[in-house]
């Protein structure tokens, strides 16, 4: 018996009223509304093997409309994966159960991206689609074949990120990307036309997309378009005229099925009108043997590329970088001794950049970027031809002016796999790139974020181009690292550091103003700590000076001021304050001796907010920074305004000092 | 003797090249590229008055691609501006100067808006757009009838802010926004099309937009464009064909005009093309009083304003709102007395759309809005008509899925005056238009931010909707309050004070679970204190709580169960960082006793990260909160998973008491 595409959509549908009913919460009109459409790609169009979810040459599917969770989730549990359950599915929504609300890419293998947030699963997948040209170019069709297709609803499209995602999926001519749009014209505050009246067609069109629609509930009518869409060289717009909730007859239709569960009436009610018969949370074994069939349906063309890859000259790198391994005895080493033996006063981001060139030299994998900063930082290096339409093996992208596209572009390369992306702007706009950093550091990608002119220190651009409260808010963000290195020697650190992570993003702050190399050994990373005593007092001990970045240089000119008045100052250098967290009790307190302030006195300088630095120096301590807005003026100035120049700071903490100690 | 529109221009040229030279820092692509456009938009079109800059119904202009500041000083010191002295323009990007690298509304009454980071000046436009529209159906034709011009550069238009603007601008029929496109195909990294292969005019087609192109040189033609732009019933772009750094012979037409001085060399070529022979920074006295005769065209104008405004019957209303002064007598007194006579135990989203009942009804300024989560923010109250384009004078916004573009409307229409506009979406999506918020805090604006959903108490949604660090990260931004209201009547006292405030931007953190009321007098403000003891220790007092929104709640029964075992126990609500900050230091340390932690533990509870909270714990003190990703489930599973319910955190308090003891 033939099961048809409607019936297996209704398996879609009734494990979604369920689920969102058992959990009293959850999205069931977007997976009601396309079921048909998700029905119709998994059938006849994605490539994918359940028993091998993480198969390199996979097509990836995005549900870029996160909410809709329960479609994949259904998705995937009818196609055959090993998760979710069933009972995974019965728990929906509850504390251990991978069917999360929305989609998250750390509890199911069968799950390529955290969606929720919307707009950014498209944009992440537009990242995707370009790992997999430049995969292709690099190691020919035989390894690298596959599409991207995403599930997009008209939030998706309403978000300013998506402009970012279509012009950059547009100009690199992401054929290989097929969007599937969800129209069913509904928002959560009602009819779309309450706040848009955009010709979203016209729009695709303007940016060299190509566009197609199609009956949502028809399956032929969504064959044809997925075809024609599969066909055209350029991403694809796939508009699918969908009724959101579809089958639900009192509520289809309306934004009353966006969010809310059905209620049981509703269900009930609903089931007849689908002619969906099975209780509960159970499906007819027809329509599971139907849709295990269409599982299945991929082993075929896994077996065919595994062995393709078991004979390719390639085999080995492929798998590595894949895996996200980096080469055997990869190691700035030898670029670190140069540095030591010609200490170099240059501008952390110009220390990044020769970093860089030794990088990008040994590691293959990497793809750089800069959001139309690329001068500013210094971001491209000389092995590194740029990665366009016609030469998708160039490993340097020009993002334009969408620095939250890149990022989530960033996102999609690293889930992809085989690439390690890197990109740039300055770190006061990465308030224009926070979702997809947050997103970065939730899916645990190996993005790095180049962010430069890292405070006061860019100088006359002013308040709005300096970044004052942006390192500490980056630090609070969970699984970030916060790199803030203060010369050449650290840099190469951090980003060894950032580059042997395979669990998380990176991002380092870096300066636009020179700065001295304040190290003369680098036989160990001492960033991997976090902290460290750069100096050790001389006198006896009455002060610990603790810094980052820039603000090194002014740390140790104070500890000599204070040294030549007999006080002693161990100046500790704090590139990253997660790693020092995470450093044993006793290295801690060595570092920080845990005493009463009135013996030892700490003292922070970073020239950004003070909020927070109290967690090193106890409350006690001193904390020198900024914690209103800059100014614009040239940097030199600005320090002295700011009260963060060493003739400045010295004198308050012999103050305080002397007041401790009456 | 007429002085050409070419030599007007010139005037521009040469005090952009002179003071970025002088400054050896700033951008002159951009002004000398603009210059011809920007001059027949003040000659012919703009409606200003230099000896009134503050005219009420004065054209709005916002030179969005703010890094050309040189273009809107130049203009405002040549057509007769107070302020900026020729001297204010030698002293072009230094301390003191008026005359920052990027335009700031805080530093000269000319400069409407702060701009810098690209496209948001755009957006912030249409903010001054609307609020004129919506001003004009209350006031009349009389009183308000002006017009909002825009200078855009690619950047602007490439950001996805620019996507959310232009699909407002469109869908309100935003006919009185004009933007002129600097059309040079030129960004920072190069050609535009190295990054961009998008039709531009195509896209604003797509979104309602009149479109119009000119040779961005010729005078006539850009005259005939504006013209044609003024007169369309739709907002308008005008793509100005230019020449970035135009006239600088050897380098016009390339990006290295656009950051960096021309030099000595370039400059005295220069001038030799533009056939401008006076020394730097002096003018020909013929175009000085050329200039100033096109400042003095609005004067009439104005009078003939001012008239109407002196026998008009809502003289003073207007006046008052133009002001920002709220109502003689505005208060929520009667508001709250009912509050506390018949106390509510709902979410403080809730509270907040309670209070916004009785302030809407009260305050005719307000205009709501929310990024399509009108249900979930409960942002709209009954007074609230929505603003559409049938109908400017509702007062509540329909949004759509744009939160950076609500932000930046909101800045506008507070930088236009007249109005209070506060929006919403859920607190995590801050991170969506943090860029707008840190604007707010930079422009002094009064946009108020209802954040709800404002912990893991949303529950299900699980972590992509889960503000961990966001409450903390947005306390770090100078000039920004932030209020996390503990229930009904902190949340009334925040949104007396967040309306009162006429110098920066207020955010509300709120909950969507339910919260007992806890205050049971409502006679003195309390949360303008920022922090206050809530409930005094009855036993000797060993332990200060201190407590933030839902957590307040907890803290008070953790405070019982101490109590209960003799350990006296102050519950102190902190709804305001910064607020209890600026308070007299006697009153900070009588709600937190500045004693050592073994006589007094203070311990913090609030459900996110606690990395800040050393501020007021003291580092000995303990620190509830969570420090990672939040996750999926019912919220109150989820506080019992994270450690945040008071039979978890009252043992850790008494054993560390122990220890302390000890």
């Amino acid at each position: 018996m033939t099961v048809s595409s409607q019936q297996l959509a209704n398996a879609v549908r009734a494990l979604t009223m369920d689920a969102v009913q058992a959990a009293n919460s959850g999205h069931p009109g977007m997976p009601m509304g396309m079921a048909d459409a998700a029905t119709v790609l998994f059938r006849d169009y994605l490539k994918f093997d359940p028993a091998q979810p993480k198969w390199a040459d996979r097509d990836r599917f995005v549900l870029s409309a996160g909410h809709g969770s329960m479609l994949i989730y259904a998705l995937l549990h009818l196609t055959g994966y090993e998760r979710p359950t069933l009972d995974d599915i019965r728990n929906f929504r509850q504390l251990g159960s991978p069917c999360a609300g929305h989609p998250e890419n750390f509890e199911l293998a069968g799950i390529e991206a955290t969606t929720g947030p919307l707009g950014s699963g498209f944009a992440t997948a537009v990242g995707m689609a370009i790992a997999e040209r430049h995969l292709n170019a690099v190691f020919g069709n035989d390894l690298v074949d596959h599409r991207t297709w995403v599930i997009a609803g008209d939030g998706c499209l309403m978000e300013g990120i998506n402009h970012e995602a279509v012009g950059l999926a547009g100009h690199l001519k992401l054929g290989r990307l097929n969007v599937l749009w969800d129209d069913n014209r509904i928002t959560i505050d009602g009819a779309v036309d309450l706040s848009s009246s955009e010709n979203i067609i016209a729009r695709y069109d303007a940016s060299g997309w190509h566009t197609v629609a199609c009956d949502g509930h028809d399956a032929d009518d969504i064959a044809r378009a997925l075809g024609e869409a599969q066909a055209d060289p350029r991403p694809s717009l796939i508009a699918c005229r969908t009724i959101i909730g579809y089958g639900a007859p009192n509520k289809q239709g309306t934004s009353a099925t966006h969010g809310s569960p059905l209620g049981a009436d509703e269900i009930k009610a609903a089931r007849q009108v689908l002619a969906w018969e099975s209780p509960d949370f159970e499906l007819p074994e027809t329509i599971v043997a139907a849709w295990r069939e269409i599982g299945a349906r991929g082993a075929a063309a896994r077996d065919d590329w595994e062995d393709r890859l078991a004979n390719h000259s390639d085999r080995d790198e492929f798998t590595r970088r894949m895996d996200g391994r980096l080469p055997e005895g990869f190691s700035l080493d030898a670029y670190q001794a140069d540095l030591i033996a010609s200490p170099q006063k240059v501008a952390t981001r110009r220390a990044s950049e020769l970093a860089l060139g030794a990088i990008n030299d040994l590691l293959p994998e990497t793809i750089g970027g800069s959001a139309d900063l690329t001068g500013s930082n210094n971001t491209k290096t000389k092995a590194q031809a740029p990665l366009t339409a016609d030469n998708y093996g160039g490993r340097y992208i020009y993002y334009g002016i969408r620095e939250f596209g890149m990022g989530c572009a960033m996102n999609g390369m690293a889930l992809h796999g085989g690439v390690i992306p890197y990109g740039g702007t300055f770190l006061v706009f990465s308030d224009y790139c926070r979702p997809a950093i947050r997103l970065s550091a939730l899916q645990q990608t190996r993005a790095i974020y180049v962010m430069t002119h890292d405070s006061i220190g860019l100088g006359e651009d002013g308040p709005t181009h300096q970044p004052i409260e942006h390192v500490m808010s980056l630090r609070l963000m969970p699984n970030l690292d916060v790199y803030r290195p203060a010369d050449t020697i650290e840099t190469a650190e951090c980003w060894a550091l950032a580059l042997a992570r395979q669990d998380g993003p990176s991002l380092l702050a870096l300066s636009r103003q020179n700065l001295p190399q304040v190290r003369d050994d680098a036989s160990e990373n001492l960033s991997a700590k976090g902290a460290y005593r750069l100096r050790a007092a001389t006198a006896a001990r009455k002060v610990v000076l603790i810094a980052s970045g820039s603000e090194v240089e002014i740390a140790l000119t104070v500890a000599d001021t204070l040294e030549a008045k007999g006080v002693g100052a161990d100046v500790v250098s704090m590139p990253c304050w997660s790693r020092f967290d995470a450093q044993p009790r006793a290295y801690q307190d060595d570092v920080l001796p845990d005493v009463l302030p009135s013996e030892i006195l700490r003292v922070s300088i970073e020239a950004g907010t003070t909020i927070g630095w109290e967690r090193y120096t106890m409350s006690r301590g001193l904390r020198f920074g900024i914690d209103g807005f800059g100014a614009s003026a040239p940097a030199p100035d600005l320090y002295r305004h700011f009260g963060l120049t060493p003739d400045i700071i010295a004198p308050q903490i012999l103050a305080a000092l002397e007041q401790n100690g009456s």
